[in-house]
């Protein structure tokens, strides 16, 4: 019996037993203005920031964020070394990256990867009902891509961030829905 | 109390409690050739393919990834569009997009987000031993941005999947170890 649930090529059948260890930590994509994006991932996206290192000599800091539940909340250490590793040993940590002063330069801007060149997509977040989370976007004045009606795919919406990365919106069980 | 761990600029403590349902479900790139893609995070890193899509109509298809223990592969359902619910209702999947056709163009590649114009750093993955992981890496010939004893930042490593996107290779308490 395979390992995956779907036939492709280039599927591997017996990877080394450490990766089984392994977990997708995090996602990183860099910043100009901290406290636009903070107030974006925490307002608008209600995440919680974890952590924040800052490097002084290398002038910039990093900030982890990711959604904790109440009860992880309450487990999450108050010393920071002890935090640090809490953060880097969960999965689904978005990580934004300042680079000290770009807030300041008004012709500074970071590249979405959809524009080209492209490469990066986008990060996704599901919501519970996307299009009450899309009703609730509007209100609050963030822009879309893609609302959750427009174009072919029904159902899912895209946002920007105040970088202009994209945020895919969806609702987990969008195709049972579709087919139903 | 502050729902936050550390003191920044723009955190917002009240969010709307429907965004506490909200979950970080995916990170999307986009890959030139699907098969070396797969090989490479299904043998390298050990990830489980979960769903795949294709629309034909447009061209593309996504693959979805991500780690799963064995308990949890044992639950992932075997009907595709409850399969797609379980993918989209998790956190930490890795999305793949391939624009058909791609691999067949010996000039085409990828934007990586960190030569410019620069935006995505990086995907991370925690491992239970940075060593260990970089000496297996080696022996996979598996390209280095960074070896965990390069540079300032001891004991962590970034290496490259093969569109070039940069992947760091971390160990959760390797500040605590530093420390100690």
């Amino acid at each position: 019996m395979s390992r995956h649930f779907e036939k492709a090529n280039g599927l591997f059948e017996h990877p080394d037993e450490v990766t089984q260890e392994y977990l997708f930590n995090q996602t990183m994509l860099r910043v100009k203005d901290p406290k636009r994006s903070l107030d974006f991932y925490t307002r608008v996206l209600g995440m919680r920031l974890v952590r924040k290192l800052d490097f002084p000599e290398m002038k910039f800091s990093l900030y982890f964020l990711g959604y904790l539940s109440e009860e992880e909340a309450g487990d999450v250490p108050k010393n920071d070394a002890q935090r640090l590793t809490f953060t880097f040993g969960r999965e689904a940590m978005l990580e934004l990256t300042h680079n000290w002063g770009s807030e300041e330069d008004p012709d500074f801007s970071y590249h979405d990867g959809n524009a080209e060149p492209q490469g990066f997509g986008h990060i996704g977040i599901t919501v519970p009902d996307v299009y009450a989370a899309a009703e609730r976007f509007e209100k609050m004045d963030v822009t879309f891509v893609k609302r959750p009606d427009d174009g072919k795919m029904k159902g899912l919406a895209f946002i920007k961030d105040p970088d202009g990365y994209w945020i895919e919106i969806l609702q987990a069980d969008m195709m049972e829905q579709q087919q139903s």
